[in-house]
């Protein structure tokens, strides 16, 4: 008998795309029997002129009904979620509607399967502890990359322990998606491009999955072909909707495929740059990038021609040269988008090699995914020829 | 401000697919709370002996508590809803495993919104007529073809108006999609062909759709591959594992395509075939199949390259010979695996022709998907040509 694996494709029930998604949000919320919603935001979004035309409508649709939690960090700490679910509460919210980036996402999906549970929120650590979620969620990103409005993990920090902690479980995926690119238009052009090397991450990391699907492979590869066409002209002109169009659906597709497939060595290395030196997820992704794929394109070279040919290659490329082409085109992307090329631009001291390599090493989950397997040496040498 | 619409991609919670997905089954009616799950069949799927594994199973899991409803017909009438409703109340059921074919899984889907609605069943016909649905639906398709178990729509023969009625409502997206090979391989040949003609219909016609999105344009195309790859094998060896896990992946991926960017004009003429002269679904579609393609394609060249090449065309193919290499490898596929290819062969009179196509006229739902706009004339046409 054929030895197959059982695959499963999860994700929100509905996903908005286009421009003027946004303004779908209120019907989604009614169809969702939300009377008495809580946006979850954060303070640069709140800030930056966007939000206010939701909030305009909103205070129209559900009149004084509408309740709003923006007190939200860059890297969500547990006493947030604490905080946020205090307010949703005490404002008798039914409920969530999350307008951000993965932070203030990752933290209202946090909260919906936080919401009526009566343990601690430490219990809700780690692989399907969560036990149900009552309150209705949607997600509506405002940078294109993290592809949290698909995902079934919610990271946080967790400040006494200095680590991050992720709460792993199918309820977290929203009931409904909106990826709007007008949300999209006042990212700021570092944001955008760190964001945008994310979900590009995001991308080739789940087309070389050992877990990649029938379903997800081909997200990934028409997420590439978007991303490398419109990255550059979002970054130079953040006012250009057909750029942020094709980017925020791209980010959403690289999100399907990877909340499906899952991501690799790439962000396994990232990990620790963000744990302990704070470099966004963006940044510490996009700066390990290229270097890892030249070390994964020997062990997969037919992948990386389709890789290859979705980021524009001539047909008459043959797979000896694709491994090259590829790792060159990423190269000129992020130089194009100026994203850090070393670890040295971070003040990383060298001497943490050998920790960084550990502590990567140990991100076993993500590692599995990857096409190659990479020892602690294997993985200290990519962070010496990226330093 | 770049103008474009909102688009919605919508589908069930979850997909399982690959060679033992149907052993999840019982795990996945758990999760969804099922303690009294009705399972809605065919008898010709429970001759066939791949479902007594699954009851075994159930007997296990859910030791006495399981009900089977089996009076189901190869085109559902009205007054089957009503009875298999009855057979959920009397048993007092508490959720619904449908495992069939379209017409299994179409009177599930119906029976699943229909309960708890004091209303009559033709209160549900039509758009969003659907209240809510609050009984759990999964789905397991035994042909690789129809796409129902992702699909918002019912389909019902209304025996008195000598027609068919659809409910149409995203509360009829069941909640998980099981999409099993093993569920497949007693498939006869005749129903392989038909039905897998048909989701290749599907993924066509939903890459050529007005309405087509990023997100299902990639679906659609890797469809055609993997159906342009291994239809025949399935067709030639049904015990085939590889090839029934092919085809039925590609089918629930045609689903998701035209589940959210529509049929067209082949699914239009088929129609009325099916109606008045008891054409199965998947037969009138392949019929028509290329015929209608033939008229479609110098309207949209650019995307029957794309198809062409989904269907193995050398890179070296052009535009310009785009439609003929498509029309030609479908008229290939279709004589390979014995579809019929003139009405003549189905006893239609030529005199009904007129008639056929004031009807086809009529399906604008479907009409209005297809890139070139047919008039009665062109339908009439069409008709004559595979006459
Ligand atoms: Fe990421
Ligand atoms: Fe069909």
């Amino acid at each position: 008998m054929t030895e197959t694996r059982v695959q499963v494709f999860k994700t929100a029930r509905r996903l908005l795309t286009g421009y003027g998604a946004s303004a779908q949000l209120a019907a989604e919320a009614e169809d969702l029997m939300m009377k008495r919603p809580l946006i979850v935001t954060d303070k640069g979004v709140l800030g930056s002129g966007v939000i206010e035309p939701i909030l305009e409508r909103f205070k129209h649709d559900f009149a004084d009904s509408t309740s709003l939690y923006s007190d939200i960090s860059a890297e969500p700490e547990t006493h947030v979620v604490e905080d946020c679910c205090h307010s949703f509460t005490a404002n008798k919210c039914d409920g969530i509607i999350a307008i951000g980036g993965g932070s203030a996402m990752d933290t209202a999906k946090a909260v919906a399967v936080y919401i009526g549970d009566d343990r601690k929120l430490e219990a809700l650590f780690g692989e399907d502890q969560v036990r149900t979620r009552e309150t209705p969620l949607i997600c509506l990103p405002t940078t294109a990359g993290t592809g949290s409005e698909v995902t079934n993990i919610a990271i946080l920090s967790d400040v006494n322990a200095q680590l991050k902690k992720g709460i792993v479980s199918n309820q977290l995926l929203p009931d409904v998606a909106i990826v709007a690119p007008e949300l999209t238009v006042s990212c700021p052009p570092a944001v955008t491009a760190a964001s945008g090397v994310d979900a590009l991450v995001h991308a080739v990391e789940s087309y070389l999955s050992n877990f990649s699907t029938e379903l997800t492979r081909p997200l990934s590869l028409r997420a590439m072909t978007m991303i490398n066409k419109s990255l550059l002209h979002a970054y130079e002109n953040p006012k250009d909707m057909k750029a942020r169009e094709q980017m925020a659906t791209a980010s959403l597709m690289a999100g399907l495929a990877f909340g499906n497939a899952g991501v690799g060595a790439v962000h396994a290395l990232a990990y620790p740059l963000g744990g302990r030196f704070h470099l966004s997820h963006g940044v510490s992704n996009a700066v390990m990038f290229t270097e890892v794929m030249r070390w994964n394109y020997s062990y997969c070279r037919s992948l990386f021609l389709d890789i290859a040919y979705a980021l524009g290659a001539p047909q008459t490329l043959i797979e000896e040269e694709a491994g090259d082409f590829v790792v060159e085109r990423l190269t000129q992307l992020c130089e194009q988008v100026n994203i850090p090329k070393t670890l040295r631009e971070f003040d990383i001291p060298k001497e943490v090699i050998p920790e960084l390599a550990e502590s990567a090493h140990g991100v076993t989950r993500l590692l599995r995914n990857n096409p190659r397997e990479l020892s602690v040496e294997d993985i200290a040498a990519i962070y010496t020829a990226v330093y």
